[in-house]
Order: structure tokens, then sequence, then C-alpha cells
């Protein structure tokens, strides 16, 4: 791979940024579940809050954290040789691990409305997180009938291979925005009429301004991560020619 | 420039696009212009909530829509050759009037949030849209003085121009989410104890929601067309030759 000699000075090697990487996405998920168990009195199954403090750690585990390592699997340096078949598996595998985290996400917070009367679906931050699982579960879908089913003819893979990528980098950045606004939104309802306002700015707003300011950083890195051309799978561009044999899947 | 022949099935032409999201851009003007005038109650400078009015409509208009445009300006096909200056100049120019507009969008909430007695910079939304005006700041300025200025030694603009693409991106990603997580908070205020709930969705809520996707869909445009390379300046990874001559900033 050609380099223009100057850019050479931010070729970072990966597996260190991996590792900061990794332990950026642990410290939302302590942060988010610890916001819930410290300040907004821990989980439970009852309909309570305490059923809807799983949504926000659902969400940002599932659609933050682990759909970051999901889309990074391929930039892993033992991804670029050999048959590609098992990190196919691997990068649906997580991929799936981040749907039924987001469906469980999403079955906490609707149940608590409904226990409590609430309408579902009608703030921007809902229509917002709603449209990013949506996407989400139809990349899923195509992805894994695309390239894991044995019959996509290749021109149809290659043609659906860039506009995989391109929804994987903008359903991270839907995610992002659809936690920054449920965020902002939690804490507009639960520091309304409690001891502190948030416009006083406690210190419970400060942890989870600070964890939404983590999320993001997270998320930028990883897109960042995807974008450079130096981390590629050098065959990035090349249609897909191994696949799974038809007669793994056959009758 | 060589294509994959089936990735040759995604290659809209650049100009149909630009036209489409002109009209998106314009739309999206308009519905935070009407918003704020038909619900909100209108534009003024008294330090009333018509002050605070023109922050949404000051913000989706510099930083969204105006920054799109400075962000796509070499993607123009006129931009491919010939000399790079105009172009450059351009981007500044674009770039420095949604500077212009951001601090005056600031203002108006700053203004308005004194006038009240409200404490400015409590919640997330307000820390996420500050950091990114600030980060545009900072790229506006390292910007000028590093492809603008004519003393940057070449390897210094070869060293940076990735950064600055980079960065590009990720601003109007983050002005995105501040626009959605700021349309999302000010529902919540308004609608509290008005006539109608925001839970209740009434008209103004689908509205100002409607207005949260179709900034999204914009940025997510932008987004694409920056990333599409086939739409990039030919020379991109070149580093930059024609400056404005020494001469022309003065002894």
């Amino acid at each position: 791979r050609r380099h223009h000699p100057v850019t050479v000075m931010w070729d970072l090697p990966f597996l260190p940024f991996c590792a900061l990487l990794g332990i950026l996405g642990f410290v939302c998920v302590a942060f988010v579940s610890a916001w819930c168990q410290y300040w907004r009195g821990g989980f439970a199954l009852d309909g309570s809050t305490r059923t809807f403090n799983w949504h926000p750690v659902l969400m940002v585990t599932g659609m933050v954290v682990l759909y970051g390592a999901a889309a990074l699997v391929y930039r892993l340096p033992p991804a670029w040789t050999g048959p590609k078949l098992p990190w196919k598996l691997l990068h649906g595998a997580l991929a799936l691990a981040v749907f039924i985290l987001a469906v469980l996400g999403l079955a906490a917070v609707f149940r608590f409305h409904n226990e409590h009367g609430t309408p579902n679906m009608y703030s921007l931050h809902s229509w917002l997180g709603l449209a990013t699982v949506l996407l989400f579960s139809c990349q899923w879908l195509a992805g894994f009938s695309a390239f894991l089913l044995p019959w996509a003819p290749a021109w149809l893979r290659a043609l659906y291979k860039p506009l995989h990528v391109f929804f994987g980098s903008t359903i991270l950045m839907l995610s992002m925005a659809s936690c920054l606004s449920g965020i902002n939104e939690k804490l507009f309802f639960s520091l309304k009429n409690g001891t502190t306002e948030y416009k006083l700015l406690p210190p419970e707003a400060v942890f989870a301004n600070t964890l939404g300011l983590l999320i993001l950083l997270f998320g930028v890195l990883v897109l960042g991560a995807l974008a450079r051309p130096s981390w590629k799978r050098p065959d990035a561009d090349s249609p897909d020619t191994r696949q799974v044999p038809a007669l793994l899947w056959g009758p």
C-alpha cells in the first residue's frame, strides 16, 4: 500500500488503538450502569423506573459499544489474511447480539411506559431511536442474506457492499445522536421536581453529561477507525469470492 | 478513474444530487423558521423567547445547511480543474459565514438565559453544542492558517489535511446531534404546561420532530457525498502546490 510520506506520521498501530477503544467502551458501560444504579435506583423487572433503567444500559452497551466492536472486526490484522468466513460469522454474531440487546432495551422502555399509561413514540428521541434500530435490523437482515447465505450472486454482493459499509457508519452516528438526546431528555425528566434541578448542574447532571461526551468520543473514534484507508482490509474493494459453500445450507 | 463494474451502478451524477440537497437544505431552514414563527411567537431582539427563537434558526441555517454547502465546495466538478485558490476562498468564506451565524445563534440563547436568570451551559445539549462550535472555530482557524496563509510549509499542509477532512465530517455529525437534542429539549420545555403536552403529540411536535428527521437526512446525505470516492477531487491526496502568493499578504 502506498502512503504519502508525510501522512505516514498519522499511522498509529491498530492494536493499541483498539485497546484504548476497549477501555473507553468499558468506561461508557460502567458510567451508564453507575448512573442508573447510584442515582436512578438500580434495576428490576417490575415495570417501575427501575425497569426503565435497563433501557439506557442496554442501548449504550448494544447499539454503541458492541456495535463498535462488530464494525471493527474486519480491521483486525488477523482478519486480513486467510479465509474471510470466520470473520463474517463473528461480525454477524456480534451484530446479532447488538440486535438482541436493542430489542430488550426497547422492551424495557415500552414496558415502563405502558405500566404508567405514558404514550409511546412521541419525542424526537423516540423517533430517532426507533428509526436507528429499524435501520439496523434491515442492515443485519440484508447483510446476512447477501453475505452469509450462499445464494446471493456475486454482482448483488458487490452492489450492496458499499451501501452496507455506508449504512454501517451512518447507523452508529444515529445511535450516538439517539443516546445523546436520550440522556438529555432523561435528565430533564429526572431532575425536574427532585432535590436539585438540572439547571443547577448537580453531580448527577455532570456525571451523565460526561457519559454523553464519552459515548461521543467512543463513536467518533470508531468512525475514524472505519474511515482510515490504511486500516481497511486490503481486498476491501474486490467482490467476495469465498462464501459458505452452498452444501452447508442445502437440503 | 477505475471503478468496479458493478459499483458503477451507484454512480449518480453529482449536480442533480446537489440540487436535491439544496432543496432539502432550504426545506430545513423553512421548517425551523416556520416552527419558531408560527408556534413559538416569532422573532425579536428584546431578550424574550422571541430572541431565543433566533437560536434554532441561526444554528440550523449555519452549522448544518451552510456548513454542508461549504463542505461540498471541492466536490463541484468545476473545482476539479484549474487553480484551486478560488475554491479555497469560497470554502473559507462560506465557513466564515457559518461561524458568524453560529456566534449570533449562541448570543441569542445566552441573551435569553441572562435576561431570565436561567443558568447557561448545564444541559448535555449545551455542552455538545458549545463543543461543536469550539471545534469548528479551531478547524476554521487551523484551515485558514495552514491552507490560505502562505507560510505553512508543504509538509505541514500534507500532515494537517487528512485531519481537516476527518474533523470536517465529525463536526457536521456533532452539529446534527446538537440540533436533534436541542429540538427534543425545546419541545419538552415549550409543551410542558401549555395547551397540549409533548406526549400527546400535538401538530407542533409532529412538525418539529419532522424537522429533526429532515436535518438528519440532510446531514447524512452530505456525509455520504463527502465519503464517495468517485466524487473526490482527483488530486485529493496530493499535497497542495498552488497557494496564495506571499506577496498578496504584504511584506
